[in-house]
């Protein structure tokens, strides 16, 4: 079983998972590896549950803060979060469970910009870093980590923590060995310095991931599969955003604004990007880049269909399906594919010189292109802003797309005012409906509005949002963005109070 | 006169501003300087004016849209929105007429971030440029523009104007000359690379800016002061506020997370602005750097007292005793400020890379930190987002403050929700009001609340305050950020409705 583990004097440190989950105590933070069900440790998260249940069961208090690179898998956050074990997570998730616990105010949550994480971690002021946990591929005979499917915060964890916890994966393909390119340049200011990528497929770093091994005081042999959701077939809504983005970018082409082969693009987690992506492979466009968070399946198929260059991002987000067929022909899928920490792959620096063509979902946006990416009536969190602002803000175009209801009609995706903002309309360059598409570039948010209205929101919402805004234009304080406080957001309550957001 | 036209065979395109003007007509995009009341152009903007106010007596319809760094002066901004002359301008606009025709839904106004003016221009859909109209101090030998005291979009506006129409204002300094530094290495993607900027005093660029001779159509003398407003002295609340951000800069210090000369400053326009720089005359820190927009007086008082060893910007804005004074002793001043495009000096790469220490005002913040700085009571612009998105997000500690009252006390700066949201929690690290001041770095939104309220709200509207964060909690559809929809801007309409935040 440790053929995995090629630096001898490290074969000490192997023990089981239970015993590696003892050495994390109550009240420490552990940083733990995982992006997007990518690349998290599957066996201590749940021998640590376990442990904590006993404890509690024992009438004893245990909780720990958790830090990850995104959401993970039900062995972590799930487990951790059941077993009431969590008292604070960052910078993302997506474990019902653990949403749950954050909403009825029992679990802290702390919603952070993905590319911030590792900066402030050094920072400081989130305290200090007790235990990393991290997933690897394998152990160099020099002691270096082959990470694997995800690369996340892993390299600052590392670094930070006081004690390391490795899980040895041998689900993960032995070939993810030269994927990976682990920046080591990044530092504290006033000592930073530019980062030298300049194209997606650029490698500024190492293959691999370096560690102290006198901080390694366990390590956990598994062989467990990443458990990411699979992708629904993209519906009827799906198939007509993907459509009417393509036709956008290729009315930019066409003016000259942007090149025949795009720009690198950036593509949120969910089935409506995948759509996207998958709408790509029959579209008009070749040569194209990814620099994005996650590689999902809809990049495997324009790699396949020769259309996809390379994708740059921090993780895998794929389908069990994909991910058997990457698994399969990994040598092959490898060289177009580079996984960077995620400081590197959301860096606003590197966002913006590349010009990412950057393509999010959100919960609601509203006639001023003001979007809500994370709150659901302004206070109900759903997963977390993740990477949308990293790449919104910075993008060449920034792109939002969403079916223009929820729950059979019940929401509106458009409303006077969004409840909680994630995005403002400076941000927010275009906005997709499967009703049509609102370009915003330029245009001042009364005339924002008039077209979002139009282009965007469902025939049942529009007369609604007409009448609000044609009532806000008279009477409202100042006409820059007409708004009636009183009224901006009633469509919530009502949701809130009836059910539906439509008026009874 | 001409002696500041060195190139001879320039003096023949000298004419009077009248004539200038006349070269500009109907639906045209005229890209102007300014910043700040500091280098707009003083004679073409007032007899385009005097011309529109003609075109329109005599039946003509005549507007332009307006482009500018960001506020300009009463000659340029106020004649031209007092002829109704603006069809749109962008990107920032302080001027008391301009603003009022926004907020009667007279004129366009397109808000931006003051970083992506120049990149959109390039990009191609805010439309072409046809005229530019540009101050300058001096016209060199070989052509070269000798820039004068704001630097802006000017090397974007000459680049990509079809025509340009100079001012050569003998009012501005000849020793402004090697002030500058005009980066010439923007592009755009795919082709963008580092900026090579690594320290606020680095020198990237050149001195001068460049224009093609044969686009010169227009060149027109003036010699006029720049009008920027006086600064009030500060008032004991500005003093608290002050001394408040001081002591946690101080305090950050000695945990080590900040070095003893801090990190590059930057500091939003104002007196609360001026009265933070002005306590740091005083303060314990050293050898300071500024890496902001506007050189304000409080810097020349730091450079007098020896403690700002160099101010980066794009422009002044010093009170008009503040520009005698340096007018005064230019030379000596010259070799402590570095005047730069805006797209440089409020960059995100560069404001991330060299750690900025943001501090900017607001309109009102929420009790989670979301902050409004734009639109009073949701919809009334005030004066626009400027620079603050771009520091606030990128910065490594991004500071907003505000007196905790406006108006009389008749308006809360603490609100339960920001009636429109400029910046989100994620980018405001840190509030101080004269009451105190809520480090909320780390903290989660119910953490912050609690703070928000008993640090910064005034006593008058704490009660309220907590009741309403009380009842939000206990009510809220869900806990992760507590809030009442129905209720959340109710202190806004209050205030249209009876002049006060207050409870009758």
């Amino acid at each position: 079983m440790t053929d995995r583990i090629a630096r001898a004097d490290l074969r000490s440190k192997v023990m089981s998972a239970a015993d590696a989950a003892a050495l994390i105590h109550h009240g420490q933070t552990v940083g733990m590896s995982g992006f997007t069900g990518s690349g998290y440790p599957k066996a201590v998260p749940m021998a640590l549950a376990a442990r904590i249940e006993d404890e509690h069961a024992a009438g004893r208090p245990m909780r720990v803060k958790v830090w990850t690179g995104a959401s993970t898998g039900p062995e972590l956050d799930g487990a951790l979060a059941k077993a009431d074990g969590i008292e604070l997570r960052l910078p993302y998730n997506s474990d019902p469970i653990a949403r749950e616990r954050i909403n009825k105010g029992e679990m802290d949550y702390l919603d952070m910009h993905l590319s911030q994480v590792a900066p402030m971690a050094w920072q400081g002021f989130l305290g200090p870093l007790d235990v990393a946990v991290v997933e690897v591929t394998a152990i160099r005979p020099d002691g270096s980590l082959v990470p694997s499917s995800s690369v996340g915060n892993n390299k600052t964890w590392l670094d930070r923590a006081d004690k390391v916890i490795l899980e040895v994966n041998a689900w993960q393909n032995p070939a993810l060995e030269g994927m990976h390119d682990i920046y080591y340049g990044t530092a504290l200011p006033p000592a930073r310095v530019p980062i030298p990528l300049v194209r997606p497929d650029d490698r500024i770093g190492q293959a691999t991931l370096q560690c102290d091994p006198a901080k390694i005081v366990a390590i956990v042999e598994t062989d467990a599969p990443d458990r990411n959701l699979p992708f629904t077939a993209p519906d009827a809504s799906a198939l007509k955003i993907a459509d009417h983005i393509i036709e956008f970018l290729s009315h930019e082409v066409a003016k000259g604004r942007l090149p025949a082969s795009l720009l690198p693009l950036q593509s949120g987690v969910g089935n409506i990007a995948n759509a996207v992506l998958t709408g790509l492979v029959n579209g008009p466009f070749d040569d194209l880049t990814a620099y994005t968070e996650v590689i999902q399946d809809g990049m495997l198929d324009l790699i396949d269909a020769g259309k996809l260059r390379v994708a740059s991002a921090t993780a895998f987000s794929l389908s069990p399906e994909a991910a058997e067929r990457i698994n399969a022909e990994m040598a092959r899928y490898a060289s177009r594919m580079i996984l960077r920490p995620q400081e590197i792959s959301n860096h606003p620096e590197l966002i913006r010189r590349l010009g990412c063509i950057a393509m999010n979902g959100l919960i609601e946006a509203d006639i001023y292109g003001n979007v809500n990416s994370t709150c659901v009536m302004g206070s109900r969190i759903q997963n977390g802003i993740g990477g949308s602002g990293d790449f919104a803000r910075n993008a060449y175009v920034s792109i939002f797309m969403t079916p223009s209801t929820a729950k059979g009609g019940a929401i509106s995706a458009i409303v006077p005012q969004a409840a909680h903002v994630d995005h403002i309309m400076q941000d927010v360059a275009v906005l997709v409906t499967e009703q049509g598409l609102a370009d915003m570039r330029g245009l001042t948010p009364r005339k924002r509005a008039a077209l979002v209205i139009e282009n965007c929101a469902h025939p049942m919402y529009r007369d609604a949002l007409r009448d609000y805004y044609d009532r806000a234009y008279h009477g409202s304080y100042g006409r820059h963005a007409p708004s009636l406080p009183s009224e901006a957001l009633s469509w919530h309550q009502r949701f809130i109070d009836t059910g539906t957001m439509l008026p009874g």
